[in-house]
């Protein structure tokens, strides 16, 4: 059994590494990237969508050379389980998803992926088995054509110095930078220092 | 030189297999990891905040074990080139952000970092030597305390079938899933079918 190019036990070892749990929805995500390069229209270079940005974009990352910081994955976070491979410059691609409608003759996933049972009343030993015996069985998939307007690639534009701040920031966001204006999730508690 | 426990060449080879391409900002990116790491608040487990959605979220995701899919990294797309890591029960951190005032005495740097001129007229030898020179000089940090808000967990609720597609969906978002309500990146050209 392979997820890609990785034995399924390699894989496991990897998602511990790179996502720090074993996270039985990474494991799901596997098999879902899995299938959909099983599935691929024609093409070259593929870009990915997740429809949450709960495990399923380390399981891109991971498997695929989309990141996030390439800019390759793109996340929508509508909390939905599902993925989209798809041509980068013509839109073409293949949509994954967990089929609720499957999953009635497993219980165990079932109960945990619509949380049915408290977190404390699931088995993850049981969880994590069926999750290897279901593998892509699970999934539902169909093409999809992703809409232009997200194949382009946006351009960050000139860049300034702020006038408060003193760092450089996108000359689109106005005078000065968003986190200059109260957009910010921290409050600065010490003084400037340099690297080494 | 290192950059987190990595010799230099080897994070090199490791952007090149993450990342697809050796990106500068990249590069920067692990010595500002790097620096953020030796200057930490006391704590066991930190978190991260990237305040641009390209390259930074990389070097977090190669040098720490905050990744999208588990949610220790979280970004906040401002387009500025900055990261936080921080303690993540308490908030106590340490931001670093490349400082425009200390590129003077790296003239290819500052052309790429501020777009003074065109990517084909950029010399990427200079560029990457330049980069490898500078290592952390480049960048300034201050403590910040990430503001109470953005320490909670936010959960997604208990899950329910879309009337429309069949699929699971977060209930708080409404009698249907988003994407069934137009808020879609693509459109369905295929009917449905199953994994192997």
């Amino acid at each position: 059994m392979k997820i890609a190019s990785l034995d399924y036990d390699e894989y496991l070892a990897r998602v511990q590494t790179f996502h720090g749990t074993l996270a039985p929805g990474l494991i799901i995500g596997g098999f879902m990237v899995d299938a959909a390069m099983k599935n691929l229209p024609p093409g070259d270079f593929f870009d990915a969508i997740s429809e949450t940005a709960i495990c399923l974009p380390d399981a891109i990352q991971m498997l695929t050379p989309c990141s996030i910081g390439n800019r390759w994955l793109k996340i929508f976070d509508y909390g939905k389980f599902a993925i989209t491979l798809y041509e980068k410059y013509g839109g073409q691609g293949i949509r994954v998803y967990v089929d609720p409608a499957r999953l009635e003759q497993w219980p165990e996933i079932k109960n945990w992926f619509m949380k049915l049972a408290p977190k404390n009343e699931q088995d993850t030993e049981k969880l994590l088995d069926e999750i290897k015996r279901a593998g892509s069985s699970i999934v539902g998939m169909h093409s999809v054509q992703v809409k232009h307007e997200h194949l382009k690639k946006k351009k960050m534009g000139p860049s300034g110095i702020c006038p408060v701040c003193g760092e450089a920031y996108p000359l689109r966001d106005g005078d000065t930078c968003r986190p200059c204006r109260g957009d910010i999730p921290y409050e600065s508690t010490g003084s400037n220092s340099g690297g080494a």
